[in-house]
């Protein structure tokens, strides 16, 4: 750990938080969105509102202004119009505050001389005064460990996820999406302009950050492109680094300006920045929350995998995608196929790979002896099991899938090999809230769990990818060191 | 219409239905498949149950065999043992029935000469019986106006989507994720083996139906490329015909045989004929999905795209999903911009295109305002509104879509672009229902609705395109006429 990374810890542990701007009608969405969830989480320091016409909201009293808060100060947040952004500043750095997150947008994003000179005088008051600065347009901060978030239903559970965001709407998108697939974050900051803290502070925070496992970030443009690919690569060397990169397009990038003024690099530039630093890019936000989940809760592991479903036509389309995404689906021997003949009816069914065990996807232990004797064949690294024929009988008959929620707590005496879940919870209203137990079982259980077969094979494509490449890199520095 | 291709109109329309092999215990799934969804969907002729063992099942008397139906049978469900397989096709002959669907297994999909030879030996005995043969191994038709159905649930709306699936659990799925999208079918008929009628004869049949608009199929291996190659191309030029074939990779290969014993052809041969006939490929059944809404709701259009939506990430990575799948979103006019801005409060808001309506998300007014200026220039040919930042907020606010919802009734008064939807129901347990509702007013009310932005830019690229061809080669048609 660099001692001068930690720096930005006052970002996350605050002691008291000042909201300003924040309305007294208690049904509004900036109180929903700032002051409830602090509330809520537990946030173990004050809370100080304030606004000079208010009097009371969720208990709080209100103060008119940052000055007149009794106590300290950490961190504040700024939800007022733009027009009095620059006077908060100043107010901030009268009263010692260590840092501002201003949602407050019509700065530089407008593209209009005005809002970036505004910006400039922000930024040049908060430095003056010792304050950093979030945004603006930005959400700020979520940290389940400091008690902070900014929308409501966001998990209080930790995990090590960091994620640095510079849309707000991306950021919720994310952690509402991941919750169900068993994704937690370290820290979430959406970081909006980026007019004073930027990506790369952020980058260069969680390369060190022990509570940080995996990298995630969307970014729709870069500040200083020097200091970014010097923390990237640091950052890329230490962790896995997921990337989406908004403003591909040139829509996008015309849209990226006006949505937090980024400067975008062009996509071949980027392109070769990430191969060559061994950065893992990703091309939207589901395929960012597949490649999440794929580093959480698969292991490392070679390219062979056993395809082990109910159904002929799920089986064909599941080999075809696994192939096309860059795995092998190897045939298994003759005396594997022979074994699973024993537990199947054998009638009907695919037992080359992929396995289509359909006439004993009801009885939890034929399946769970099949899932034994397929792993226990060497020639396969991990195990996909594609559950998407899952329509429900009309007779209160159980889905094909539960059968596997049934052998999940014993899977621990199943043969070792890595394993992941396919099912689809989006498809059809009577299917969905049992799809989504499903997916949430696997998920607290530690398997990655993806809705489409496809968005599995490339995310786990991408991740042997990943792996493959820093051991051919290890393998070179032992090599220059010999 | 050409009168021989009439011949299969037994399949859909049958006066009598046998169902052998049937339990007569209601619970088991034979049941649940086949004979259920005939009484619940009020099927007007007679039901004959058959099974030497039975005595009574969802009230209906069983009949010893076939030979002991008092009245006459034009269609029989075969879920015999394989090895009864051969006797049941001897006594359809004898009784004069006019098909028989078997969904037992056991045949030449499982490699063996013995299974082989009794799918041939039952061919021969229909073909001299005058009885045609469904499957083997497959779930047979599915046909509201018949009233025919081989699963619970399934919609008793017809529709104008014809649907030929070589696997019964590829069928399943798409009539079951489709419904909440709007799809509706005028016959779906999986086939499974296909040894006597074919995926020629039925391609053939929906070429000339009057009830079919668009052709969908699934599709593992041919029987007779030249015949099929003929009807391809009628059906071509008559209907968009959709095809997603399975056992594109060699592992999908070598299950598709042991399916459906399906001998594929390679991949090149098959690209480059689907190119020639202007038949659109789909890669997964969620495309297959989604190209088909896509012709059912889209009129013909332009590429040039207008993203109307909420969140300014949403909006970057939208343009970014329409650009990169071959869409244009071009530039708003400085007047249209102008217009706009007296509709929002114009701070945070990205008006170029994408246009990013955060501010009046909430607004009916607001939003059907600004539908109707962006919809009046002439540079846009349709609208996308990507609705996919719908997180809850807790205290019971409406989702921001929900406005959009109440727009749906009036949209008749705004100008007549065409437009998609995209909103996300497989995201969060808390969320999915309401996502469903949302999707499915829009369905109902005549819209594509797509899951995600790539999703939907990918389909709508792939329509345009038909469009586009189909244009040009009539275009040349004239000018040969000339």
């Amino acid at each position: 750990m660099e001692p001068e990374q930690l720096g930005l810890e006052f970002l996350f542990q605050p002691k008291s938080i000042a909201l300003v701007g924040i309305p007294s009608n208690s049904a509004n969405p900036l109180v929903d969105m700032f002051l409830r969830p602090l509330v809520e989480f537990g946030f173990a320091g004050e809370l100080y509102p304030v606004n000079p016409k208010g009097s009371k909201v969720l208990g709080l009293e209100f103060y008119p202004s940052i000055k007149d808060i009794p106590g300290a100060v950490d961190y504040v947040i700024g939800a007022v119009p733009a027009r009095f952004s620059h006077q908060v500043t100043q107010d901030c750095a009268a009263k010692g505050v260590k840092a501002i997150s201003f949602y407050t947008a019509g700065f530089s994003e407008t593209g209009e001389e005005s809002g970036a000179a505004l910006e400039a005088e922000i930024v040049n008051t908060a430095r003056r005064g010792g304050v950093r600065v979030l945004g603006p347009n930005c959400m700020g901060i979520y940290c389940p460990k400091g008690r902070l978030a900014y929308w409501p239903d966001f998990s209080k559970e930790s995990g090590p996820v960091a994620y640095l965001c510079q849309s707000g709407g991306n950021s919720i998108h994310l952690v509402w999406m991941g919750a169900p697939r068993g994704i937690r974050f370290s820290k979430v900051i959406s970081f909006g302009n980026a007019c004073d803290l930027n990506e790369a502070d952020f980058l260069d925070y969680f390369t060190y950050d022990p509570d940080t496992r995996i990298i995630a970030a969307y970014i729709e443009g870069v500040k200083d492109g020097r200091q970014f690919l010097k923390v990237l690569s640091k950052a890329a060397e230490a962790k896995p680094v997921i990337i989406l990169k908004g403003g591909r397009s040139e829509a996008g990038t015309k849209a990226a300006a006006s949505h937090t003024g980024a400067l975008t690099t062009d996509d071949a530039t980027w392109d070769a920045l990430c191969k060559q630093l061994g950065v893992i890019q990703v091309s939207s936000m589901e395929e960012l929350a597949d490649v999440i989940v794929t580093f959480l809760f698969l292991p490392p592991c070679g390219r062979n995998v056993a395809i082990v479903t109910a159904g002929g036509g799920v089986s064909v389309l599941a080999a075809d995608d696994c192939e096309s995404s860059g795995l092998a689906v190897p045939p298994l021997p003759a005396e594997i196929q022979d074994q699973l003949r024993h537990c199947t009816t054998g009638i009907g069914n695919i037992l080359r790979n992929p396995v289509d065990l359909s006439d004993v996807f009801f009885d939890p232990q034929g399946v769970a002896n099949a899932l034994r004797i397929i792993s226990s064949w060497q020639g396969i690294d991990l195990l996909i099991l594609p559950l998407i024929g899952g329509v429900p009988l009309q007779s209160g008959r159980r889905m094909s899938y539960d059968v596997l929620v049934d052998i999940v707590p014993n899977w621990g005496t199943l043969p070792p090999k890595p394993t992941a879940i396919v099912v689809q919870p989006g498809t059809h209203p009577d299917a969905s809230q049992d799809a989504f137990r499903v997916q949430q079982e696997f998920a607290s259980a530690g398997f990655p769990v993806y809705p489409t077969m496809v968005r599995a094979a490339k995310a786990i494509d991408k991740f042997i990818s990943y792996h493959q490449r820093r051991g051919q890199s290890q393998q070179e520095d032992r090599n220059c060191k010999i």
